[in-house]
């Protein structure tokens, strides 16, 4: 057992947590929780940490996992693995993911693609509540600007609800290349926009499409929505200036798969 | 100028920014920052408290504001003023604001009430940002069950971005009793639920509407469920088991106003 805060893997996990520098080095990531463990693919699974009391008192969902791990956790001290954890009230289990690496031809390859284009979120909680949302309404990728926020956030990484896992995912350094070359293979670029010229639930999203959503307080910028194929605006009520981007991004796309679902 | 921390205003502020106990008792809330400050109706305005550094380079439209107002802010020493805040970097202007009563009468006198029901729900910043949503999808009122988290929580008033100030809402100890009326007035209410019988979109909401939506993690309880018109589903893609609160709710209501757009 684990009683020294020393440890030389305690401290891989606090700078794993607590640097992007690090993950992106190590190619690795932090998961936190019953259902972040469970959820986790098992051919990705580096290592698996349980607190002394949870470990004594296992859930058996996580027992059979870790027999198809055929490894047996680390156990640690409560005392340390609070040090070790993000959260205020510590699960009593994480874990060490291998990072995945995805391509855009994979974006690309499903029938109808429908895809998320982010520039600069800041916010880890909206980046993750648009990863679980987007895999919800049937986006088949995401891809994010340079300065968006790590998607290997601890806080990010929680608001996925393990959408993390499965929704697949690049950071491009030229956004407005990367739609120039979206365009090319024939997908239509939506920007979301609070001055959009149309109201978005005016255009088909039935074709291959990607919606452009801009930073929280600043929006897309200008040269960046330029590039889109035409832009979309939500009309609003009373003086709401503009929504939440994670619910702009949820509200184009669910109408993006209510199309599609009529369309069948 | 204000240089004490144990002086008797400071700590009011504190107070009422720590304890929801204090705010009812006194029917008063903080905001903070320039654009909440600003949107501020300034009959129910009590105080304004600027820091030092903040009065000496206050933007023109706060000026123009507390002209209005007729009255001096309160300076308060920059060091004094980050203890007073509930962020980590402080703007440099926050006011107590006197709190509003609405009655289910005012929500119900729009021409076609679009409403929304929340029980339950924990997290300050997903209601906030309901508030900020709904104003913009035209909601005409929230109601909240007893165990909701106060509106008046600063995180709560940041998520809504201004919305607290215009939307009319209520709490409610009995919600099935509150159920049971709005039918009784000829409102459909529709019970967001993850095995929800009807999809959201084959439904209409252009006449009088409600939408009850449940806790982040426990969904709405099964009584109170029973008690709707209806139960709605969004249909999801993936494994993902259900969507952020927020998100639910924004979708449900975007799709209201989408139909009510269409319909005129």
């Amino acid at each position: 057992m684990i009683t020294s805060p020393s440890n030389k893997s305690v401290r891989e996990v606090i700078q794993l947590l607590q640097k992007a520098k690090v993950r992106t080095e190590k190619k690795l990531f932090v998961v936190e929780g019953v259902k972040m463990f469970l959820e986790a693919p098992e051919e990705r699974i580096v290592k698996v940490y349980a607190a002394e009391s949870f470990g004594k008192e296992m859930p058996p969902a996580c027992r059979e996992k870790l027999a198809a791990l055929a490894g047996s956790p680390e156990i640690v001290s409560d005392d340390i693995f609070r040090k070790m954890s993000d959260t205020k009230t510590p699960q009593g289990i994480l874990c060490v993911v291998r990072q995945s690496e995805y391509s855009m031809d994979r974006m690309l390859a499903a029938k109808e693609p429908l895809l998320v284009l982010l520039e600069d979120i800041q916010d880890p909680g909206n980046l993750g509540t648009m990863f679980r949302a987007g895999e919800g309404a049937g986006v088949t990728g995401i891809l994010m600007s340079g300065n968006t926020v790590d998607i290997y956030n601890p806080k990010t990484i929680r608001s996925t609800m393990g959408s993390i896992y499965r929704m697949p995912f690049l950071y491009t350094d030229d956004m407005k290349e990367t739609i120039r070359k979206l365009r090319e293979k024939g997908t239509a670029v939506y920007a979301a926009h609070l001055q959009g010229a149309k109201v978005y639930d005016t255009c088909s999203y039935r074709g291959r499409t990607a919606f452009l959503i801009g930073n929280e307080a600043n929006g897309l910028r200008e040269e960046t929505a330029a590039c889109a194929d035409a832009s979309v605006r939500i009309p609003m009520e009373g003086k709401v200036e503009s929504l939440n981007a994670a619910v702009a991004a949820s509200v184009l796309l669910f109408e993006a798969a209510r199309q599609r679902r009529a369309g069948n």
